[in-house]
């Protein structure tokens, strides 16, 4: 099969490969639509060490599952979106319910599993959602990102008359300010570029820029750009008793005022994966079409433009295509 | 009036000092007994600007008030604790709910107002809670930072199945602990010293030393040293999605890994001044008896021979006592 192979920070693509077998309890996944990520690009840049095949956006459909149960069986030719982190389900955070912390646990293109760009892939059962009859591939395949967007209704409790800020109009920040708009919260985005601040606008999103941002003043900041301009914007923002969260990993540590966090009382939380079944709801039910935030789509074989294009700023989603699909 | 006085960084036991006039809506206290904290040391080492009279930790009773109205001449004569943060009443926070975080507060003896170690004080009315008559001075003085150690209660939701892990075992540990323990919740704390160690056996409390602890174990930790050590014991110690609250100011900025607290999902939380009721609640049912954590007392006329004693390593509360009480 045809995949891209990521090995020593460098990119290519391999029509070598063979189709995976899916081991017990996994499926054999057609893949019919992926997403490059802001972490595919800093897998590139080597921030994470991983050989193989990249990817962890997709959208696919079973070809079959190895083991031979009519539950197990009954995926066979289904459209399906799939969780990224395959858990044990014996260690101390799987048997108490956080499987996606998995002490051992591997991560779609990301770590000790090849990932979606590709072909084939293989990925648990367990992992498998069904994707609607009404919601396209284009839709689907924002299903990862989306549901990492809602973690963060599932980690902080967001009142109706909370005032929002997002910070970082990119690809998930478009998603988080979409999805956070859904509460009813007062929300403002920190967006430089017109074409996201259009996208904002035409949700009646209110755009802010970063030398408007006032002091102390929001009750959530959402920090979704991962740079230290980002961070210090946000500190700047919250309120004293407020809520910051977390939502992209940095390069290297942060140098940060942990007295003015403990006088203030400010809660940091970082935000990771999020649940896929409500981001496939609201995709059904219409309420989030995430198909605007499409920059364009590759073919497999021309995976290395299509990583070029992907990490050039302000550039939207950029989607690959496995060729003979 | 004597009282301590600080300038420069440099204390000194003033005797010409005239009794305050409790402005409106303020009363004059008298100091029956003070307790010396970290943050009256931090401020000598010249961590926060102020100059004037420090202490905020105090019980006193009340000589007369400014308001004439029959509910505020009610106090006079009353045995009190009092709040330390004067809040305005009219800006957001205030307004909000936060009065502890008002934009225009004052703190007592620590920013724009005159502190405790002095025969008199003025604070408003609204700060002051009545002691029962079975809480004697001895454990009233505790109230301020026994309060403190439950805002950790108002900000966490502690369940009993939580595995907690206390970082400190001085003065403002040990209330910590202590009031953690009450929840039922699994609880170890770390403590290198045998005194320290004592007063937490005797409570049934699992103490751990540094070099025990497990790493990615505990739901809750609370960090208490205020030392960058601490901070990295704390953030070793929790588990993923974990809650890490900070009950100590640090001396300069930490160097932090965020990439790994998004990716951990880990939820930081600082936490200062705490509720006065239940506190006071605490010690009249006798749950908490902190009078194990005095020292010995001084005189107002030796304070700074007190003021050398508690920045001793491993001493626990020293009280100051005006002469003439």
């Amino acid at each position: 099969m045809q995949a891209v192979w990521l090995e020593n920070n460098s990119l290519s693509v391999r029509n070598d490969l063979t189709i995976p077998n899916p081991p017990p309890g996994e499926a054999l996944l057609r893949i019919n639509l992926a997403g490059i990520c802001a972490t595919d690009l800093e897998m590139v840049k080597g921030y994470y060490p991983f050989t193989g095949i990249p990817g962890h956006e997709f959208v696919g459909t079973v070809m079959n599952v190895s083991d031979q149960d009519e539950v197990s069986q009954a995926w066979v030719g289904k459209r399906v979106v799939g969780e990224i982190n395959a858990a044990c389900g014996t260690c101390s955070a799987c048997k108490g319910g956080r499987p996606t912390h998995c002490e051992r646990r591997s991560v779609l293109g990301i770590a000790g599993r090849q990932g979606v760009f590709a072909d084939y892939v293989t990925l648990p059962v367990k992992n498998l959602h069904a994707v609607p009859d009404g919601v396209p591939d284009e839709s689907a395949v924002f299903v990862e990102p989306l549901a990492a967007a809602l973690e963060i209704q599932e980690q902080v409790f967001i009142r109706p008359t909370d005032q929002v800020l997002v910070i970082g109009a990119g690809r998930l920040g478009q998603l988080i300010a979409w999805t956070l708009a859904l509460t009813g919260c007062g929300i403002q985005v920190v967006a430089r570029r017109s074409r996201q601040q259009e996208l904002l606008h035409k949700r009646g999103i209110q755009v802010i820029l970063p030398d408007q941002v006032p002091t102390k003043k929001f009750d959530l900041v959402v920090e979704a750009t991962g740079t230290p301009e980002g961070f210090y914007l946000a500190r700047q923002a919250i309120r004293p008793r407020g809520t910051l969260v977390l939502k992209s990993t940095y390069k290297g540590d942060l140098l940060v005022n942990f007295s003015a966090i403990v006088v203030d009382e400010i809660t940091l939380v970082g935000s990771r994966c999020g649940p896929f079944a409500p981001a496939i709801g609201l995709l059904e039910s219409g309420r989030i079409d995430p198909r605007e935030l499409i920059e364009t789509s590759y073919i497999l074989d021309e995976a290395l433009t299509a990583f070029e294009s992907a990490a050039q700023p302000g550039v939207l989603k950029i989607l690959l295509k496995p060729d003979k699909n």
